[in-house]
């Protein structure tokens, strides 16, 4: 989270107030989603979770889908574009790899509800927006793709098929929402390190 | 599939052709919770799906969620099985990993519509059915951890979290049923060999 402009802190805060409980609002629709299924929570379930009454749920949002919907904007987009801003930036394929790495499993460990609801409920989206979920994950499997191939033309990665690669790296980092416990052995950094290390050895001249 | 013991080849055709529909009746079972997802799949579906009528269905299987427990009966058991078996056998830890790694991507190639309905209809499972497949899963998950941790003990892998080293090779492998395309450029066998080098590689001493 940014901070707020001194303008919207001071000149308008009952939007601000607005933006916060619609946030919150999301948050609670995301868990519940990820509890219960999309198709069993419902939008009195959401209410109750926010302390809002049913009613003044439908102020903030028209629909479970389009909070459904709402709850994939801008997460896989912002961890693609600091995860692009990494491939097309300086340092060896070696170090873009281990940050790409690094970014992606940090991606999923602090969107774990999302990442849950999504590919449980992929059904569930409405085709347009399936469409664009699917083409962010085209494109991040194209920016690994391009470092992988990047790094074994400059030696530092072995002859591979640099499709199945990136497809063995994105495996292994998403899979970790399915066993990764808050409070376990090990906090979200030493998993995004630990995993960043393995990649670029598995990839290793 | 084995086949058939003479005495039942011969003997017992009525029974024999019963256990081919209730085969049939579970793939389809399968096939239909993996599309429409389970809640939304009928009985009614998966009896047009085997061209039996609604009320027949119910000769060969009382409920729905009978169709899903059964459906989880037997597969991941029988992969597991397989898998054990080598983590017991002759070999270097290197040798047994890699045909680990084999059998597991193997195993969850050919049960594909059984993997997806697993990973998104688990809350749909009874609870004794439920720690049965997740026992079924620390079982697969010790198995490779161990194999790990020998390999490092005998210095053919590189010292590692033999734990997040094991979480890391089964997400890597559990994750091709996502993208994984029956007439892709690949075939399974193919691509469980390119995992297996992986694997051996991401630990390689």
């Amino acid at each position: 989270m940014g901070r707020l402009s001194p303008a919207h802190a001071t000149g308008r805060p009952r939007r601000r107030r607005s933006a916060e409980r619609e946030k919150a609002i999301r948050a609670a629709a995301l868990r519940l989603f990820r509890q219960k299924g999309y198709d069993a929570a419902s939008m009195q379930d959401i209410a109750d979770a926010v302390g809002l009454y049913k009613g003044s749920l439908y102020y903030y949002v028209s629909s479970k889908e389009e909070l459904l919907v709402r709850s994939f904007e801008g997460r896989a987009e912002q961890v693609l574009g600091q995860i692009r801003a990494v491939a097309d930036g300086a340092g060896t394929s070696t170090e873009r790899l281990r940050a790409m790495v690094r970014t992606y499993v940090l991606g999923v460990l602090r969107n774990l509800d999302s990442v849950h609801v999504y590919l449980r409920e992929e059904h569930a989206l409405p085709p347009a927006t399936l469409r664009q979920v699917q083409a962010e994950q085209r494109a991040m499997r194209d920016l690994f793709e391009r470092v992988i191939r990047e790094g074994v033309r400059d030696e530092r990665f072995a002859a591979t098929d640099p499709k199945l690669a990136a497809l063995a790296l994105l495996g292994m980092c998403t899979w970790v929402h399915r066993w990764y416990r808050a409070r376990g052995r090990l906090d979200d950094e030493a998993i995004a390190d630990d995993f960043a290390e393995r990649a670029v050895r598995m990839l290793g001249a």
